[in-house]
């Protein structure tokens, strides 16, 4: 059967390839959505995506995402660092989600080695930069293959 | 002269009854409420209630309601933790607010143990589950009784 | 069948209505004991208290009560902070222990923020003046119900 | 050639002049608007502005100005505190901005004195009430004729 | 009018002049109530003593002392590191405190330079040995008499 | 010479056997010294005991120790994280003590790793569950005969 | 009227325009006075100025001016991050203060980021370079006019 | 051109399969290393592995694949929370290194949150038991392909 | 033989009785030596005075008392909480010297309550007021005599 | 059935008896091991022994002793303090390990208050000097008889 | 061309000799800087010197060094532990300043462990008694000569 | 008597001349030696040397030396920040040893700010880069000189 899977992209992250590309490259958001739907189509999955700079929106995201998607691929951007509302929203989801980034968060500022969603994800991918979310898709496939 | 009470509640508290029953037992939000509209009726008193995932709009909801209701009960989720904006909202309304809480947050993990909420609400209710609204409602009755 | 509901207070309660009063109140712990006991007795209830500013005291009366009370109201006072042989007594007892506080911890010192008996209770009321008692016995009524 | 500025505001600043006058001061917020709007028009300068309760909207704002705007005036009320995104927010919008507050945050509680967005701000201004933004807009005009 | 003075002593003092007199000296706690009935006699002023090794006695000692002496020399020996407790019988006691130890407890070890009771007292007289009890007395019959 | 040795049993370990057993164990106190009793009669050493909940009154005992026994077996129980008032007794008595725990306080909660008795004791014993007091009785006589 | 100004700097401001320009600007503390003396002109401002590399001297100017001047824009350099005794200086003047720093000190070293004078100043200008001195003028003319 | 991968492993990693399977799968490392053996065949990448509880031999590794290898794989065990000898052996080694973990390590104890040698890796992959091997690997052939 | 006495004020303590009267009293630093100077008289003792507001002057005045003077009365105001230099000049004066203060530094702001000073003084005197002089002075004397 | 137990010395025991006697005592290891040997012979055990500097070689230890002991008396030295690797070999072994000290660690500096290893052992015992060992190896033979 | 070399002594260095000979040996600072210039002139340097309790006095020697001698030999005493306005004035300087101590200050208090300065310092040298400054300058000479 | 020292290199110094040229500079190691050879024979000194990557290896080293050299160069890399065996090896081997580093640790990362190793040497050079080694042998020649 074919995997549903969810692409969820937080704060800034539409303002890709124009922002700060020495830190996180320049690919625009579409060029990295292009690109999964690729490797989607080959694999026989569904993927559908969403970015938001709001966290109530992306709460509702994960909340309505249950039972609808096998599984997520989550940027969380700078809501990493303190959103707790987020974390709940991944446990009451009970999807396996994986924590995607871009940038090495932990060759930055000290306040971003700190992550409050890790304990509750499935695993963590980052510092791949654009290639990091088609790393963290592979991961979330073998998962959902086993 | 009947009392005006808003029931608010914050993120992924829509979930509850699905999620994790464990920690926040079986009873759904709409259970919930229904309970506390009986307990409303029987004490004459008006009871309107709103549930957001949004921060921005449960801010919204404390501006709106001052001088529109005599108190509020008010579970903040996740929020409790770190939503200093909620905390100001809370002083900017100038209604007593019972922060309300279905799990006992000290016997969870350590970063749930600190409210930055509780020093402006009028008082804290947590650990009886489902009760905690009934009871935290109670709280509020004696208190606008006095 | 009726309930047994042990009231235990801790610390300097026994100096409440002439202490502080800005803090905690003009009320005796005499006042707020006969306000329970009415209570109790419309519900059937059968109420003991005991005060004691010795935490020796408070843990031997936690030990007796174990199968001889079905819950326990306890305001702690300054113990709560950092007495962690009441923890252990609380446990002990393997008794449904309501936290009590009078006054709103939070809006106080930074040292009363923090409760080393809490991840033990049953759950906590907080803030209410003297109404704390009367809506902890409310909390436990309903615990003891279901 | 005019200057284009946007006045931010965030939490709880749709309140002012209601609002715990001893901290905030009288003036509302329309006051405060009207008097910039009178400083922009005697230089020449275009003023739009904003206020949100919403985070998410903040950082719409902000993604929006980039390029539209010379500059921002904004006062990030409590998100100062905590908002990370919003300080991603402010870097990804390649403007100058002058964090802007009311009150002395120093003089304040303890969880008021740090700020997550100073270090991608062009400076700080704070602590002259209502006139905070007069200076602040000063700062900037400075900043942008230079 | 004379004054009536209460001396209260805390844990192990009982067993000064034998314990550790590289610390505490030779004197015994005898020999220092000697000393403060001859300046007191001298003086004219009334003094009581206690010494106890139990913090609820302690306690129940400075709520019996309110009204009924007009201040207090207090050597709370360990309590003084941790007895918020105690601390809170101090503020109901209405009394000036006099905080009195026979070391200099900043030079000791680093949990020995905390107070939590300090804050509530008239003042602090520590490090001159036996002499310190004396010159907290001179300290208490200046601010009597003022 | 035949050695005497103070067992003493600091807060709640009279409840040993029936409270929590998957963390204590399944024997009561009594079980434990009576099977002291039998070890210390086969090494000819005198044995007396006491269990207190009151800090007071261990300080009491530690006191009276002095001079009277060769040596001490000390459960201090919870005032082990914080009874710096047990811990100048403990040095007053100038008698070796041995600091004995039932259970492994390092694999329990964070606040239980810390001893502030631990740097004034001749050693520690701990997580041999009832054995614990043996193995202390054993290592108490080595050090007693050297 | 016409307003009485001290323009008080600190440590190191003397080498202002050769030391670290890509921090501190290229212009000398000699320009910045002469800019100021302009504006106080054009405003009827009676304008002195003291730089010292002492605290010593700084505070006896602080005591000097009380009384003798009607506010005082403060740049104390270095200084800002612990000397208490100029902050005790501050609240002895009696006089409004307005801290001045030339760079973003957010934007710095972390030891940079606390103020111990913030909480007795009137308010805060910084990052502007040598226009932070100018606006905070603008900012002590405002409030002294109101 | 064939990329040359050295696969490290550090302490512990040989007791895979049989050790903690809850935590760490029933996957030996024997297992893992072949099917990685077999990715690599079909990439035409050549591979080369070590496994040591040896921290010098580790570093050792390091330094010998500079020049010798296009990239590593490197699961360091407990060694990422402590070695900064470590971290200085990737640095010197000038290799793109990709820190790999079986488990979630924010879901465990709290000090295995802390990761000393992320900052100096290409990035990180963890929790996907024994796939993550597989994903990193699939990580590491993207960034050398780009 | 007469005693030899320094009283050393640091820095603010120029302006007592004007500045802050609720904090510091209403009486001058000359009222309060001029009583110092009664005492002495009666005493038969020798009494020199110096205040400085600079850190370097105290410390010179601490070195050239080093063998002409019996001991020292030392208020070191804001520097209590700083100045290790201070500090140091203590231990090479090889005086007995006694930190005072007016005001009872642990009811004020937190970071007054830590004293650098402290560890190599004879003892502290503090929170009497213009008394904690004479108090000190009575310390120092019967040390001195003894 | 004989127990088979495994002595297992950490970094710089080898030079025990040589070594700051003060602290460890004048036994060398050689003798320590010779008096346990001799138990193990009176109690029918086999006793095999191993130091070493290397914390690679006390891991390769712990693996080679799974399965081939029944119990292991570990002094890990410093390794106690940082060495998580070791902790997780402990894991591994899954075996009985009781952590020996020669010296009182809580009596000496603070870095050797913390074990990361404790957690993870059977027990502890520290504090006798030379007799810890035989004091730890009646504590397993103690655990292995039940 | 011979180089020119500034000595600088912070406070209480003028005390050397005299001062607590087993923490700062028997050598006074003329010794010390009589031997400096012995080298000095073999080595054909210039060598000034100036020591000075004020930190004033000191910022301003390094001022005027700026650009008049090649390097400075710098013991700032207590001020490394807290004087950031030095730091400033290391920085300002542009001079390479070698950090000298006489005894080794991470083997005495904790809060000499921490320097201030030493990140703008070419490098540090302590712990060798009065041989630190002759080893510093050695040290200085080597980095002049490359 | 000729001295004999030995020149200890701890992890990753073997790279030097290599690695990071810009932090560590470009001489090898075997430069460096070089010259201590050379600098040694004219003293008439004789020079061992040691380099290994395994702390195991340094510990061993250190128990070698004992009794065979008179002095210890040792610059221990990374295992300066948390090798406490290296530290008790340094207490055992009961020789001079000087805390030698290329670069100065201050101005690098946070961690690289502590040594665990300091307090036990009898002194520290760093920041001198290839001639921090010829520095810290002209301290070790004068120490053993005197």
């Amino acid at each position: 059967m074919s995997h549903r899977i969810l692409v969820l992209n937080g704060p800034n992250l539409n303002m890709l390839g124009s922002r700060e590309p020495e830190v996180y490259g320049s690919h625009t958001l579409e060029d990295i959505l292009a690109g999964l739907h690729t490797i989607a189509d080959e694999r026989g999955a569904v993927l559908t995506d969403l970015q938001s700079n709001s966290e109530g929106a992306l709460i509702d995201a994960l909340h309505q995402a249950r039972g609808k998607v096998d599984g997520v691929i989550f940027n969380p951007g700078a809501f990493t660092h303190y959103s707790i509302a987020l974390r709940d929203a991944i446990s009451a989801s009970e999807l396996p989600v994986v924590e995607t980034h871009l940038s090495n968060v932990h060759a930055r500022e000290e306040f971003r080695h700190r992550s409050v969603l890790s304990a509750v994800c499935l695993g963590v991918v980052g510092g791949f930069g654009a290639d990091s979310y088609a790393v963290a898709l592979e991961a979330l496939f073998r998962h959902l293959d086993t």
